[in-house]
């Protein structure tokens, strides 16, 4: 009688992000994660990467455990 | 740096469910909810009246404060 | 950078609750487990049976990928 | 027959935090607030200010509506 879920504290892309419209991305993901919404998370591209940026969460859906968030990148972190 | 949530172990409905389909309804609440999903939860009307049935919840959105949560009810008790 | 966690709407005990006092039971899980703390939770002795009371979580602990519940049993259901 | 919490990303610690034993601290917060174990997390004295290093919380212990957090802090930034 319980739910498996993950808390994250970062958005690791692993490159699967797809662009919506500007600075906002969606990126889906399998089983239930809490990203928390509305507050400034670290974005990477793979877990030992560095961060590429900033982001924050505006929408979160779960279903068929999978997880589908939607955020907008707020800085972005030069890579030169 | 925190995200407000309520972890709900009831669905309390307040009669604003609105059925999507068959046995599927859908009810938006103010605030981020978490309904445990693909696990059986209580349906009550308010948080004081008794069951009103079983239901599961299918899908949870989370935006702009709000929720968004589809379930399918499972069971229903008689009301006589 | 996820933590894995499980959301419970139920006490499921397994025989392996110890009194600590009174109505006061504590029990120990593996891994990181989320009872609503302050509301009532169903009792069971496995997920498969009949609620066998009702309890109200009144501390948790998460340690080493474990959790400690400590709950007070609120009312009894007989078993005749 | 909800729960509230917070789920945090950073560890803010206003100065109020304990030293228990070498990199060891311990805080208590009001409410039930939810810092993911296991996982690394900034440290700031106040919401504002700049990271003043990185911790892993390594126990959490909710009871009477309040929180509290034992951290390893792993890494310190020097504030020259």
């Amino acid at each position: 009688m319980g739910m498996p879920m993950e808390v994250q504290t970062v958005i690791v892309t692993k490159g699967k992000e797809q662009r919506v419209q500007g600075n906002v991305f969606v990126l889906k993901k399998e089983g239930y994660r809490l990203y928390p919404l509305d507050v400034p998370l670290e974005v990477r591209r793979t877990v030992q990467s560095e961060a590429s940026g900033v982001a924050v969460v505006r929408k979160l859906e779960w279903e068929d455990n999978r997880t589908t968030v939607t955020y907008e990148l707020v800085s972005l972190y030069s890579t030169n």
